[in-house]
């Protein structure tokens, strides 16, 4: 029976989950909490992939103490032998009497799986406390393991009248200070970030998190169809991050992009879909798409988006660049999004959309 | 001298000039309290054009207990006679003591006067309480009465991505109800509201305030320099409010124009600077500039507006219309405004922007 205690202790173990948000892809970030006898004994968390899960780490903490407690866990217990052993064995050894779980795990293979597991074992399971706040927090690891793509986030800066960048494509820059130091944020949370070779061309951009800490750096990416990306671009000169270039070109210049240290993949169906698809392939969970215009267009166009995050200064450009042709001729026919958040960032404007 | 009590009296007197906003044009609208020992006495506003000025409703509604007694007036009293006598007149006849004054005359022939006459009758004069408040109130009048034009406010209603219209040219309609709503309470505080004939043609607009109670309808005003105006417009065949088109063409269609019981201006210097000229002589104090993305450029362009307001649906649309040429090619050059305010609308978003 879930009685309104166990929401505070959920809680406790979501804020436990977000303190590792964006650190721990391909993996879904993860909190769990031990209580005995209505005190708390174990606290965990899923530090990165790799290392031990949130279950554990709290039964660890909890040792003999977990004998007839309860665990809190966000995200249901797996039951397989991933990068680490199954947190079911773990519970079920420790003598765990109640496990309370946020939210099943989004696999369709897996899901249930690990609740009947422990169930079999006679223990006590409840499903479902906090389960929005749970979804929401892992939005990005739910999207990954159930659709054929990374989770996406379109992110860009424009002026109030939607100019992406100049004429002459410059975006250099549109937003304040402190609107860009929001976006590294964004860009932290992200295993990847993702422009077109234009962007590179025109802007020369580092797309690494800067002016905030961080322990990792979101992979860089370019689309470059066609190998047009300078040589002596900062993405392909600078060690911080890795950078992968997909192309469908493969010659002599794709050697000695690979020769600077840079992935080149050659992808012969070059387009959108099947981009994403490799992305899948190698982990990239949550890939944030920064531009230009015309990269952006191509990912509204086919809808491959879950997340647009639109700065806007308060700036009128008249002529420019802004997002381009939807195939879209009536208002009716717009693309709809939902509005879920508005922040003031100083002079500028951030808003957070979903897609319907 | 002032003390903390003045301003909760002088915040009472704007509250009363609020009610009447937007119904007093070319006024300003203004509000007065009397105070005699602790007790308000009187009460009054200026309810509309002709109609007796704040002070004097207020000194009427104290009648005797205004002697010895304490004005609190949100605008400087007037010395000259105008579609009334003046008020310093009738304040001097009253036996007040002291008058409190929010802000002086915007005019620069009369600031001060009134004040310099209280004085001189040997009525003690504080000026300055709620000095902001009562400026940002009147800032409409401030505007009107200090520049060779009407205050200008901008408005549209925007995809998050820029366009105000389809590629075609059609705006219905782009936002939600809620946001057609405080468009509304918007229009009803101008004296005018404007759009381009093309606007005209393309959505056969109204131009009345609709959805919201009003005591008055804004003129409605058409810029039509080749007389392109379908005569079964809406606006040429509706009586709710007066509708003025403004044009170059002097033919047989502004004759049956006229006869439509529609006001024909000719203007042979037709560009805004003459038109916006023109409009104040006709005492238009607050006009609103509703479109379409043609006539809000060229505003933009040449630099007429105080405000901006900017309705944001949560749609895409690609292709459409969107503000047009400024003449600016760089983002340093790109027109900054000021974010005043932001609220959301349901789906919508609405930001108000100053000029700087
Ligand atoms: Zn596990
Ligand atoms: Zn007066």
């Amino acid at each position: 029976m879930i009685r309104e205690i166990d929401k505070n202790y959920m809680k406790l173990a979501l804020s436990l989950a977000k303190k590792r948000k964006g650190y721990t892809h391909p993996n879904p970030t993860v909190g769990a909490v031990v209580v005995k006898e209505g005190k708390i004994v174990g606290l965990g968390y899923h530090e990165k992939a790799g290392k031990p899960h949130a279950e554990v780490m709290a039964l660890g903490q909890a040792g003999e103490k977990a004998k007839g407690a309860t665990l809190y866990v966000t995200l249901e217990p797996c039951t397989h032998f991933g990068r680490t052993p199954p947190c079911t064995d773990a519970i079920i050894r420790s003598g765990i009497k109640r496990v309370v779980v946020a939210t099943l795990d989004p696999n369709p293979l897996m899901s249930g799986k690990g609740v009947e597991k422990l169930r079999n074992a006679g223990i006590e399971v409840d499903v479902g406390v906090c389960e929005e706040e749970a979804r929401e927090l892992n939005e990005d690891f739910f999207t990954y393991i159930t659709q054929e793509r990374p989770y996406i986030t379109l992110k860009w800066a424009q002026t109030l009248d939607g100019k992406l960048a100049t004429l002459t494509g410059s975006s250099k820059w549109i937003t304040s200070k402190e609107s860009r130091k929001v976006a590294h944020i964004l860009r932290r949370e992200a295993t990847a970030v993702l422009v077109g070779v234009n962007t590179v061309i025109k802007d020369d951009p580092h797309l690494t998190v800067r002016f905030v800490p961080t322990e990792k750096q979101p992979v860089r990416i370019i689309l470059d169809p066609e190998l047009e990306v300078p040589l002596s671009a900062k993405v392909l000169n600078t060690e911080e991050a890795p950078t992968i270039v997909i192309t469908k070109k493969e010659n002599e210049k794709a050697e000695k992009l690979k020769e600077k240290g840079v992935q080149v993949l050659i992808l012969k169906g070059f387009n959108l879909k099947n981009i994403l698809k490799k992305l899948k392939e190698l982990e990239i969970m949550h890939l944030m798409v920064e531009g230009g215009p015309r990269t952006l267009t191509s990912f509204l166009k086919e809808g491959f988006f879950d997340r647009i995050v639109v700065f806007i200064a308060p700036k009128i450009m008249g002529e420019g660049l802004s997002i381009g042709d939807l195939g879209i001729r009536s208002i009716e026919e717009s693309l709809k999004v939902r509005k879920k958040k508005v922040e003031n960032l100083g002079e500028d404007l951030v808003i957070f959309f979903k897609r319907y």
